[in-house]
């Protein structure tokens, strides 16, 4: 199920490319500087949209990490433009691209931690049901919702992408 | 996997129990109709509040009924307070806790459709996968963003829940 379940997150993050493409669009279309959007929050204790698709690559980036034994190559958050957003979306795709799906056969009885739970642990399964799913959900839909507020043209299909359908018989 | 999968939504709607009644209690602190809630939107051509709310209990409850072949109730969005959204979301609850584990062991190879598909099919796992997990995060995450965006104090935690960690040895 996890290479799936990462399967699932590659895609969504490829939709999220598109809606950074389509907000640097509206900037030019609207005839402002697109690296307005960066700064952008839906509340001023919120992190802003540059944060948002920061921490939605990383919390898929540090999943697969985390759930395969392998470190991630350390990841500064500098992006100031539309562009490096996009790159970073890019990139973190091409991570994720580079585990196989035998990476995960010990993902779920892996012990996993962070440095801010001061030595607790979780389980790879429940590390990635109760905490990495929710929260790379969490940030790619306050990405989109942030656009959606400004004004970005935007809509369910654009969130989903395509869908696996058979055509009917 | 289903069943834990099923286990995380059903904890996450206790999570936007939790929010509503936030809401509520803001709403009375503020001296305010709590029922202003329902209908605030993050922007004009998106779903109000009640309908992110009545959309993620549709996507978790129509998700259990069409990956167990168990045909769900009918359920009219009739909720006009923040009390009949939590009694709306405290039933979802219920209804998923219905389920066995057993009820899911066919799920990922049955065929599932909706009317708006016009005939076309998904397997129950492309369904679930691609279909129902990230519109139950979009519409769970809109409801939130909502709040927090009309000043609720909600955080992370308030989001994620307990999880289940081990103590530091």
């Amino acid at each position: 199920m996890y290479p799936r379940l990462f399967g699932q997150m590659k895609k969504q993050l490829g939709q999220l490319d598109r809606w950074l493409e389509a907000a640097g669009a509206f900037a030019q279309a609207r005839a402002f500087e697109p690296s307005v959007f960066l700064e952008l929050r839906l509340a001023p204790d919120q992190f802003a949209f540059a944060r948002q698709v920061q921490t939605a690559c990383d919390t898929a980036r540090l999943a697969a990490s985390r759930l395969t034994g392998k470190e991630a190559p350390p990841q500064p958050d500098a992006e100031k433009t539309i562009e490096e957003l996009r790159a970073r979306v890019q990139g973190t795709v091409a991570y994720l691209d580079g585990f196989t799906s035998a990476d995960f056969d010990a993902a779920a009885t892996r012990v996993v931690t962070q440095p801010r739970w001061e030595g607790k642990t979780m389980t790879g399964a429940d590390y990635f049901l109760e905490h990495a799913l929710p929260n790379f959900y969490f940030h790619l839909t306050h990405s989109y919702a942030i656009l959606r507020h400004a004004g970005v043209k935007l809509g369910k299909r654009d969130y989903l992408g395509p869908l696996s359908q058979k055509a009917a018989t």
